[in-house]
């Protein structure tokens, strides 16, 4: 019997995880995947933020403990009974019971804040836009779907910038990938399928051997797809950049290399089957086809499934 | 660091778990108790269980599994979330932070129910009170708690015995001590501070030696406090009887034998530091004190203390 396969994305506030998660979710099967986010581990309600002063991303804001207790639970394959906070009236719910699917899919902003926690993750994602474009992304989806005003997600982001400084971005030297999806130019901001990504990706899995494509002349820095080593956090990382106008041809090469190493990753990328691979939703709600998230849910697909491996 | 003790206090509904829960706590000093009512674990809220027709009492009622999860959590100090099930209006409500005290009383109908969760007991306690007596509870709480009439409990009571017989009675055989209060006429009902006590101890546990306060000529039988060899379920079990009209002089043969085992328990025995000790609230509402209930309380905080010792 194989214990579940355990994903992090762990990111600041509207740094796309949701997006990022349901995307990787629809690429394993939802009915593989259970979902968890670490907002229903606060500790106060939206009331007692507010009186209080205390942000959400403050790990004293967060039943840590809790958290890390479940992930642990969850990786041996046991049931947890989830708290569950409501973001739409910012109370708490009775508990849901959850019993792990074969892949579990943890998202949230301090996933990788403890020791306990980290080591429950088989695959660690972490997401850094720009902040301007975090800026964006966040006055879009609060002010549509929480109910707030531009002005106070503006305040909010001021607010929680020292914590977000202090207790959030430092999580991203835990990661095995950090995902920056940004604007081809640098003034400019959300710009639906045409964002380019850029893939950090930390020695600390084993992930697939892009050096293959590399040019012959080992210099393919004017190439839409590029691979180069660099140091993130002081320590050194290839880095996998796919840009926004890169072809289907072009990206091939790239999921040739996932595919060779990983023959089930090959249903993955056939897009008759998987129509919905790359996919998203456009500033004005039309579908859009984004290679750089495609490529970004395969390489995370990619290491979900070879941890399958490692103890079947 | 040593971990929390647990106590088990198991029985069938209104079968005294509450008042017997809340005198060891008070014993043991409020402050060094966690209390945790296993009700707390129902699957379906009330509305659910009267649409499907499925008890409480139903071990498919309950999250069983989490259930015991928390015991073992607890037994090794950790702390919990526990969900919250409110009788007042039969739904759950947002889960709470536990952190477990030096000793953990767990309440219930289903405690014994897994081999797990017995596994996580220090001491296990059952409450067999004669069902005429718990019926007699049951009406007298339920109206006046829970907002029933007489006949709709005695409706629930009848709907409940198969469940009870087949889900509830049988977790005796797993207790270290059966507490079975009872009137001390058989046609009798509830009768205040007067009720008699036998005590069932099993030799699962070490219990003290009170064959010390045997008669020579070795018949007590006329005695208010008496001890003989009986079988319980099958099995070879000391019993222990304390009479309601037994007087102070009486009783203190016994309390001497536990005092004399374990020190600390001559300032529990002490009415002047514990005037809460075998105080019970008569049927009017005024306080009575109930020697029977005195031993009983002393002999499951005699284990608990002991208990302590084990591992310190």
């Amino acid at each position: 019997m194989s214990r579940p396969i355990i994903l992090g994305i762990v990111g600041d506030s509207a740094a796309g995880k949701t997006t990022l998660t349901r995307g990787i979710a629809q690429v394993l099967g939802p009915e593989n995947v259970t979902l968890i986010c670490t907002d229903d581990y606060h500790r106060y309600d939206r009331q007692q933020r507010a009186e209080t002063g205390i942000t959400a991303l403050h790990p004293d804001c967060n039943h840590l403990d809790i958290m890390q207790q479940h992930l642990a639970l969850l990786r041996t394959g046991q049931p947890i009974l989830k708290p569950v906070y409501s973001h739409k009236t910012g109370t708490f719910e009775p508990p849901q019971y959850i019993k792990p699917n074969k892949f579990v899919i943890i998202e949230g902003l301090l996933g990788y804040s403890t020791r306990a926690a980290r080591d429950a993750y088989d695959v660690k994602v972490y997401l850094a836009p720009p902040e301007s474009l975090r800026a964006d992304w966040k006055i879009k989806r609060d002010t549509q779907k929480r109910g707030y005003t531009k002005e106070q997600v503006l305040a909010e982001l001021e607010k929680r910038e020292p914590d977000s400084e202090q207790f959030i971005r430092p999580q991203r030297q835990w990661s095995d990938i950090v995902v920056t999806f940004y604007p081809p130019n640098d003034n400019e901001t959300e710009n639906g399928g045409h964002l380019n990504v850029r893939l950090i990706l930390r020695p600390t899995i084993p992930h697939p051997d892009f050096t293959q494509i590399l040019h012959p002349d080992n210099d393919d820095s004017e190439s839409p797809v590029r691979l180069g080593l660099d140091r993130d956090m002081g320590k050194p990382v290839d880095v996998l950049e796919v840009d926004g106008h890169a072809t289907l041809e072009q990206v091939n090469k790239i999921e040739h290399v996932m595919c060779n190493d990983m023959p089930y990753l090959r249903n993955v990328c056939d897009r008759e089957i998987n129509p919905e691979l790359g996919k998203i939703a456009g500033t004005t709600g039309e579908t859009l086809q984004s290679y750089p998230l495609a490529i970004t849910q395969l390489i995370v697909t990619y290491h979900m499934l070879k941890a399958t491996q490692g103890h079947s």
